[in-house]
């Protein structure tokens, strides 16, 4: 296999975007992507696109062809590809846009993510999200992700040593980080209190401790690394890809308080890369829920089982502590569009080895890694990206 | 990049399965692949979905993880990726599959297909396949792929020789081999009087026109080359694997009566496997609607523009023609359930190159061609197999 370079990125502003639509989020991106890159769309020899359900948020399937069109490469057509796997849709389109590279069948490739998910009503957007759930033993029962990781919140703090208070601040931390986002869909700094006044949404999730319904889109282009250097003075190196799946029902897994999908996942790609959490400079991870983040951290390696909230609570998830978690602003802070996220972490990751993540920066950071969940944890995809 | 070869085959019969859920359908296949490359399930190291619309027929997403956790495949934490694009999603995961193995990063790899469209009532079902189309500007207003390929067949009979009779051969010819495969929704036999009897559905096309709503699912196991042996006496290499894109609106297309992605999938196929049409034994082709297979073999280069109405009529494209086109029965006869097609289309060349298509056998069948295509054609894929 080839090694594979990040030559450009790009990504929307995170919200609520009334005003562009599913294909237009797309372009935004792209472009900003093929500018940072210096490169024309000519260039590009293929797509790969993560979306989770364009076909409930907007009726349309059939994206990779759709973001080919609009994006003016039909004509000279060439492949594009959607890929899906919830929530860690992103993610996958990254690593299949990586393989396809790394198999020298193509050079330059976009790998992008987009969601629009605010064009149907809340319920109806709700409903779609539980698709990414076990739909005849869990969607049909009622449970939503809220609920699901609720239980996963629940029966951690049975289990572990972990305050509401050390939840929170998780919430806390990633809108700090968010503040200093410029796409961030929520800059503003919060307090504890701001999470444990919010609404109850399900017992112990309160409203700040979920990450919002969002639109947005991301796009990274991907070369052989041995060109890179021909479209940028600061490639990113992939140094490591890796997917893991567990059941799609939370009821069926060993334990429901540790993402056996993210520990594998995590193994297999500091093994890929011959690393150890402790090289990591900063982790970009799934905090769809503030118990999320803590669950990741642990189940990566970068603290024992039940370490994760007293680390939190010291500071050392924070920009200037020991291994800072989300510099981003994480899905909380900026918003979760779903397919874009995984693709929005690279993103970050690539803006913090460039030295250009501004009042975030990670001083001399070299390594970052990300951490894209699919559902309650049924598909994770780690990657780890390094200074080339 | 590493030779690949398939090395087992399963499909499920085609039809309306009211008795099997969608996760089942799977299932089925799977296990039936896995018998026929005498394989357990624990050898294998990743899976790969085609699989268009289960958010809107199923109302679930997720289904690399789902797939993954019902063949027993979490526990082991493989990856599992659904790819789609509309009714090419299955030759797309058979393509993302093949580049895994060819990259080096995986050895033993599923690609499967499949699709459950009988859950929902016909007019969602209608409305769920019409977003393959562009939702915008050809949805919004009602277009639904009966009336899209009605287009092209009135703009096809406008400018070449091809007579209602001429098309109407292209369903009786499929019927008649979907009448000797096992699988195939669709097991009689029916005359020209049977189609231009039939009720008109979008002019000029009629029922006996229009592929059929279907559930079912087809997987195929794709391992290196090097190492087929291990698994079976009769290995298939792949040959070449192609895919292109164009405009997703028909009303944008530079000429609706030639498929331009099927010509540049097709052109850079036999680029790729060195080969050319007249090499070619056998082809199935996406015949959603009979148009559809006429357009298909001309733009892949099997006749000139306008010929494949006397070709079929000659009986060029039959059993014991020149170049038999659909053995299996196509989508006309066998069924399209969507996401399934491309992989029901691989397995139909393997059995004829292996020499177990039974009473559609083509005599010494050496070297076989799929093409898939999605929507009206704003994605197409194209794949040349050959005996090892």
């Amino acid at each position: 296999m080839r090694d594979v370079a990040v030559i450009g990125i790009g990504c929307t502003t995170f919200g609520e975007k009334w005003g562009t639509s599913f294909r237009e989020l797309f372009l935004e991106a792209g472009a900003l992507a093929l500018e940072d890159a210096s490169l024309s769309g000519e260039k590009i020899d293929a797509l790969y696109v993560g979306n989770m359900s364009a076909g409930r948020f907007v009726e349309q399937e059939h994206i990779g062809a759709l973001i080919a069109d609009y994006s003016g490469m039909a004509s000279r057509h060439i492949p594009s590809t959607r890929v899906e796997s919830a929530c860690c849709s992103g993610s996958l389109a990254f690593r299949q846009a990586m393989i396809a590279v790394a198999s020298g069948l193509e050079d330059v490739v976009v790998a992008a993510g987009v969601e629009k998910m605010t064009d149907v009503e809340t319920s109806t957007s709700v409903d779609a999200l539980a698709a990414a759930a076990d739909r005849e033993w869990e969607g049909f029962v009622g449970a939503t992700f809220p609920g699901l990781y609720a239980m996963i919140a629940t029966d951690y703090m049975n289990r572990y040593p972990l305050t509401r208070e050390q939840l929170a601040q998780v919430a806390v931390k990633n809108h700090y980080n968010g503040a200093r986002n410029p796409i961030a869909q929520f800059q503003k700094e919060i307090t504890v209190e701001t999470v444990l006044r919010s609404a109850l949404v399900a017992d112990p999730l309160r409203l700040f401790d979920c990450s919002p319904i969002t639109d947005g889109a991301a796009a990274v282009i991907l070369a052989p690394l041995e060109r890179a250097r021909e479209f940028t003075d600061a490639p990113i190196r992939i140094l490591a890809t890796s997917q893991a799946s567990d059941t799609i029902a939370l009821h069926d897994r060993r334990d429901i308080s540790t993402m056996d999908a993210t520990v594998a996942a995590g193994r297999r790609a500091f093994e890929m890369a011959r690393l150890t959490p402790s090289q990591i400079d900063l982790v970009e991870v799934h905090d769809c829920f503030t118990i999320a983040e803590i669950c990741a951290i642990e189940d990566l390696g970068f603290c024992q089982k039940g370490e994760a909230g007293r680390l939190t609570e010291e500071g050392e998830t924070a920009l200037n502590g020991r291994i800072p978690v989300n510099t981003s602003g994480g899905l909380k802070a900026c918003g979760h569009p779903v397919g874009a996220t995984g693709i929005k972490q690279v993103c970050e990751v690539v803006q913090q080895l460039r030295g250009d993540a501004g009042r975030r920066q990670i001083d001399g950071a070299e390594i970052g890694m990300t951490q894209n969940v699919g559902g309650t944890g049924a598909s994770v995809a780690v990657h780890i990206l390094g200074r080339a």
